[in-house]
């Protein structure tokens, strides 16, 4: 009944690049892409996508190819992740804050042929080259690539399996070497659709690229936005007053973040109230704080707090805002607001399980692992056999994330596995303890990290940013947390200093960790109040 | 790369009935049904469907089974749409608009094996049950099927193949027996995200049931408002004054309607403008005649209009609104609306072509007729390969529409093929002679028909009710008509009468040709002038 040539008809593969196809047709002469002085329509685009695909295959890409990408948050990375499939071939959206020796084992791992290099990164992409085992083609997008995007037959080729690779995304993990995950055109699709849905995603969407399009490939918005024949507007570099000034110039209603970056915009003297227009903000990779919750409400910023990892295609819950909570007080609105919530509308089965793989009973206090299923999983790690199987164990992807499940399904993070904290017996939340601490005014950054103790086993130090005409004691900070919770989770010191990061903007714990455990000891202060 | 267990945990099959899964999760204790006095959460709906499944496996049904459901658009027919895939089974909603005998054939060729009928449809589906030539257990949804409802073991079936049956829905055509279209899950599935993305529904929206769910299972609504967690509001029979009064009371947002019913309730004494909310109305079936979209306007109806067919899981196609026809006058404003438009966020491959399979120019000018292919197109018509064959001629589904395509990319009916007049070598198209004759203020609907003409071969004939209050004479509409249309489409004659019309509310034209050729002839009148 389901096969045969009479229906194949009802049967088209599913891939996010038809989206673009439907665009140029129905959006033909809209703006599609704003990328300084530079603007494309969605007619324009498509054509150079198609252009871009012939150029690949000139440069000996073929069907089941990988082609590496190096550029920032602009027009030819966003052009990429259309070209780049036209030709048959996945995008390797390159992390540009790493070094030439990282980039270097992701396009050979990779097995990229091309490496498609913005000017911007004409050094670096040369280096990467020079160090690359392979031979890669570097094809710099400079005035020549410009004059054969302008002009010339178009390349389009069919998604043959709607199940094939689409994309590799390089996760940028703490330590280890960086693994490939595989997208496929199916999942890329859905999740595209989960954000028009979720985000109310139409043509007269404005979307500001603030998350680098090499996460995730933009969760998977440098597909959605074209979906909803939305515009484009591209910011190659995280600057906070050029960010303020497309929000104003082009009427931006829609970005994403994570909170850091959040926290700059909104900190930032550019910062004013939104008027005249709504302003979407997705926020992901950590909970939003009170406070940050609190300054994006007054600048008139419609948060939503999203959560997911790069092996989900981004966003694979949503904290899914209900209007009976509108009219709470700030800190139960921020305590909603901060729960990574429900599985968005494509993703059915968001599980927390303990090591047996049972659901933890929904009491908002028993914690285990997020394990997933579904169409927005990846495929695997690519060439990585071992790591895909340790992944996938049991059927379900895991997460390594500890959560707790609440009696109106809502999950909520309590740590990365190795991120508790454990006291004497008890468990300790480092994500509980920087969100009580993140509850100061005077608090813009922290960070909670075990370190080892001769008595309880481990003690939480914390690394604390303070904000810009604040001060604040130690002594202050720990009253302060006292106040919300248990004494034992009061963190045995406060080290006021800059948080190392990786290039990706994650806190690098471990070096916490080792800057911890280097401090001189305080004569167990905290402990003798314990 | 796309097989092993390792990735089983990244594919899901596609079925609209895990829409409710999730609402039931996420919206559990919210309003998922409001029938009469009946109201249902999200958490009672999803296991009063489970129950149902098990009840029909208690009356003998099986995997691959079909299950008939003659029920008003009420919880009952709600419910069968989750409850008969939970058993494995594909739902047969019955146009409760027919005689005995067409659903007898109906349910026989279908092979159903249960008939789920609401009390008020008991005799009717008694008398399905003596004449079918099939033994069909009749389901009475009385007292006790509302206590096996209320408790006792779920059953929910997964869905195994994405691809696998639906749902059947016959098609009620004009002449010949009906054919039972065959709906994949798939399909259903992605047409539900389509039309939450293009209606902007969410766990806000109140939809107000109009619309026949045995419609294309309600155009897909009955999935896609479950997937946004919103309310749906039943109406069981289509009373403008209960309409109203819903629209008031629960303040609805949305709602389907052909433009028959959506001009029986802006025409209705209870009609009055929407207040305090945006209520969004599609229209599908012809295109909202200039008075209709005015009247709407001034009512603060929102109107968007749809084309689909049975065999395309309903809208395929929308009239996609674009922010700069705003400010066209009224005229304008209407004749963009009144187009076709373009394919729906999933459907791309929308398009006009000749008898040699080539697309006409985007002239605006040239007729095709429109033919699709994708996702939300149907497996094939159920136990007929002929007519099946027939539709998918060439590896396209066949519409029958003729149409135009203009340069913007925006389709345009301009008539079914049996439709057309060919007077003198000329084509008129009836639709546009009857949107000249709507755009007059004192007609209220209007049908034009060809009769054979000894010199012209053919001449169009038109049937007009006059809206009430109002008077107009045949020469009145004929100038009008002279005034928009050349002067060889004006109608030979105008015939004030009652529109016959089929269950569904589609004008019978075939009836009206055969009124047509029985008219006493009129001197030719027109004829002499041309």
């Amino acid at each position: 009944m389901t096969d045969g040539p009479t229906t194949s008809a009802s049967f088209e593969p599913l891939s996010p690049t038809s989206f673009l196809e439907r665009s140029a047709e129905v959006y033909g002469n809209h703006v599609a892409i704003v990328d300084g002085k530079f603007t494309l329509t969605y007619s324009q685009f498509f054509d150079r996508a198609r252009r871009l695909a012939r150029l690949l295959r000139e440069s000996g890409v073929q069907r089941g190819d990988q082609v590496a990408v190096l550029a920032p948050n602009n027009h030819v990375l966003l052009e990429s992740h259309y070209g780049v499939p036209y030709c048959g071939a996945a995008i390797v959206a390159l992390n540009t804050r790493l070094a030439a020796a990282e980039l270097a084992y992701i396009v050979g791992h990779s097995g990229s042929r091309v490496l498609v290099c913005d000017p911007h990164f004409e050094k670096m992409g040369r280096d990467v080259c020079a160090l690359a085992d392979t031979s890669l083609h570097l094809l710099l997008a400079d005035d020549e690539y410009e004059r054969q995007l302008a002009d010339g037959p178009f390349l389009h080729e069919l998604v043959l399996d709607e199940r094939g690779l689409l994309a590799l995304n390089y996760t940028s993990g703490t330590t280890g070497t960086p693994k490939g995950v595989m997208y496929h055109h199916r999942g890329a699709y859905l999740q595209s659709l989960a954000m028009t849905r979720h985000f109310d995603l139409d043509s007269s969407s404005v979307y500001l690229w603030t998350l680098p399009m090499f996460h995730c490939n933009g969760w998977c918005f440098t597909w959605a936005v074209t979906a909803a024949g939305g515009v484009h507007v591209c910011l190659p570099e995280m600057d906070t007053a050029a960010a303020w000034r497309m929000i104003d110039e082009v009427s931006v209603t829609h970005f994403c973040a994570a909170p850091t970056v959040l926290l700059m915009l909104a900190a930032s003297p550019d910062a004013r109230p939104i008027a005249g227009h709504s302003l979407q903000v997705a926020v992901g990779g950590a909970p939003p704080s009170p406070a940050l919750i609190q300054t994006c409400e007054r600048l008139g910023l419609d948060v939503t707090h999203l959560y997911g990892l790069t092996e989900t295609f981004g966003p694979v819950a949503i904290c899914d805002w209900k209007a009976e909570w509108d009219d709470l007080p700030l800190i139960e609105r921020s305590r909603h607001r901060a729960r990574q919530g429900v599985g968005n509308v494509i993703s059915q089965n968001l599980r927390v399980v303990t090591l047996d793989m049972d659901d933890v009973p929904r009491d908002g206090a028993t914690i285990g692992e997020i394990v997933i299923r579904g169409n927005n999983v990846m495929l695997g790690y690519f060439n990585d056999p071992l790591a895909t199987e340790h992944a996938f164990f049991g059927g379900w992807f895991h997460t390594g994330d500890l959560a707790v499940m609440h009696p109106d399904s809502y999950i909520e993070i309590r740590d990365r596995a190795k991120d508790i904290i454990v006291s004497g017996g008890e468990n300790i939340s480092s994500v509980e303890v920087e969100a009580a601490i993140a509850s100061h005014p005077a608090v813009l950054e922290v960070a909670v990290v075990a370190v080892p103790h001769e008595h309880w086993g481990e003690r939480p130090i914390a690394f604390v940013v303070v904000r810009d005409g604040h001060q604040v004691t130690e002594r202050e900070i720990c009253d302060h947390v006292r106040r919300v919770l248990a004494r034992f989770k009061v963190p045995d010191r406060i080290v006021f200093s800059a948080l190392p990061k990786t290039g990706t903007g994650k806190i690098q714990k471990f070096r916490l960790r080792e800057i911890a455990q280097s401090l001189e000891p305080e004569h167990g202060r905290q402990r003798d109040e314990q």
